[in-house]
């Protein structure tokens, strides 16, 4: 089955996609940090049961899983690096396209994720609430009727919910103009963060905008407010495009051609240099300045597939560093070559 | 007509072509540095009429030339860089392919240039006799029996002739063993120096070994010893290349495939840049690492085209660096997408 980033249709502008999370504790059972390993197991059991309804939820115990195999899954955005860094009693449920995701026993007893593809994150929205209700309709989750949704962390209490946006913004990036967004974005009350969440680098120019209040505000305002500045964001780039086209176009043209021919051709790439040229080949799709074939899948997945994880997992060994680095060659030039 | 330098064969080894110079003066005239314009006017048509009988051998005027024309002439080695900043009376004769090409009044009455590609240097300084010959028919040359044939200046005296083999060293000029190569040549009383002689960088890992004594010894001699040096300069390239390809094929074969990539998508390059990349896939050729169509040149050809005179002639009008540069990537585009 197809994921949902391999629809092509995701090279088509700056938000990649956009996710909602949802996070949600059993009413009256410590918090996952708290439970002992029977208690983790009851959760995990107790939840199993109430997702089963929903046989395309499917289970995959996640407790004994190698360190490649859950960080290739973080990669993959399907689960989070903390939870891949737990230990004790713990899974997943996800649909077979990867849209949804529900992690157990994460921070939180559960943790729903939804993603979409481009920016209807009503969708993302819809898809996390069907798998909320779900799990409501035979579980009494912690709610306060002052603080809402009550979440291990205090900062997640309230909706429970983070918004966000995935982003490709390449002509703030190397205008060095992100340091001004992420400043206003703060005092939206909004974060602006690199690919892989809080702390990671911008690989690729890409980045998430996400909420950071949770509580105060009901789940409309929160997604209408972020969508907005998505929205707000998205035309300071394409603004920032007309303007580098108009100064530098046979430079920007030069750039994003010999990042196609290289990836088309190269026999070795380090993973930072592989998605500064992609997010080259991506801008030069979605600002029509690059009149080549398109590649085999879209860009946002094949650099999710030149992780190390990803890498590792195709391999089906380990592998080191000099070789990840040929297998990612290997990789790229196999999409490119069409 | 092909030039001779268009043959495809020429991408065939490290040795690129060979070159054979013959200085000669007329018996009992000043040297051109020495006449007046009447004086030049004279040894110009007294020479016109010597090669004459030669209808394959077409003269041109070059004293009303400008600079553009000679520069882009002066790249393809057809005259010398003397010989295009000089003023007066002068010309040239030469054959359609250009593999032969007689300068009048350059620093010397008559330089007979002959190249050939490959190491056939023999074949060379028998072109280059046929044309001595010739002129030798209605002319006295200035002949003496202890100093050989008198030259201009003195270190050309003897046989007056210059042996020279145009040599890709990639192997050598990558691991920095070319210093020691000129250290070595100078023992031997040969020099070895960029593409464009005395004084110019080693673009494109392009070199000319050259005899620099032409007195005492037989023209055998000297061609001899200058096509054994060339030789063994060859061998040490060929045995760095293996030693090259043990230790880093991957970096290699990356490298070359990556500058093809880069050279058959460019829209603007500088020519140092164009000259690294095009001495890689040549190398990626002779190394046999490259298994990509051949461009439609050979490579030899493909760099003197992409130097500035040659853009400019192309261009037909006077462009600015800017435009040479998305010139030169044009063309270099053309050659590569076959």
């Amino acid at each position: 089955m197809e994921k949902w980033y391999e629809k092509k249709t995701s090279d088509s502008g700056v938000i990649i996609s956009t996710r909602i999370r949802l996070a949600r504790n059993i009413k009256n059972r410590p918090f996952p940090g708290r439970l002992n390993e029977k208690g983790a197991l009851s959760i995990l059991n107790q939840l199993k049961d109430a997702i089963a309804p929903e046989e395309a939820l499917i289970f995959e115990e996640m407790t004994d899983k190698s360190k490649d195999y859950l960080h290739e899954m973080v990669e993959r955005h399907l689960i989070s690096p903390e939870f891949a860094l737990k230990t004790g009693m713990r899974g997943i449920a996800a649909l077979e396209d990867e849209s949804v995701c529900i992690m157990l026993n994460e921070e939180d007893h559960v943790r729903i994720q939804a993603v979409c593809s481009g920016d209807d994150i009503e969708q993302a929205y819809v898809a996390a609430s069907q798998a909320d209700d779900l799990i409501e309709n035979s579980v009494d989750y912690a709610f306060d009727a002052k603080f809402g949704y009550l979440t291990s962390c205090p900062t997640n209490a309230g909706t429970g919910m983070r918004a966000s946006f995935m982003l490709h913004l390449p002509a703030l990036a190397q205008t060095g103009g992100i340091a001004q967004i992420i400043q206003a974005a703060g005092k939206f009350g909004m974060a602006l963060r690199g690919m892989h969440g809080e702390g990671s680098d911008p690989l690729g120019c890409i980045f998430q905008l996400s909420n950071q209040a949770t509580l105060g505000k009901s789940e409309n305002v929160i997604i209408a407010a972020t969508k907005s500045l998505a929205h707000e964001i998205t035309e300071q780039e394409m603004n920032l495009k007309e303007k580098i086209m108009r100064d530098a176009s046979i430079v920007i043209t030069d750039k994003v051609y010999r990042s196609y021919g290289i990836l088309a051709n190269c026999r070795t790439i380090k993973l930072n240099e592989a998605m500064a040229l992609l997010s080259n080949v991506r801008m030069g799709y979605i600002w029509n300045i690059l009149d080549l074939p398109h590649p085999k899948a879209n860009l946002y997945f094949i650099m999710m597939e030149i992780q190390h994880g990803s890498i590792i997992k195709r391999a089906g060994r380990h592998v080191e560093e000099k070789e990840e680095d040929c297998l990612r060659a290997d990789f790229v030039r196999e999409m490119f070559n069409v």
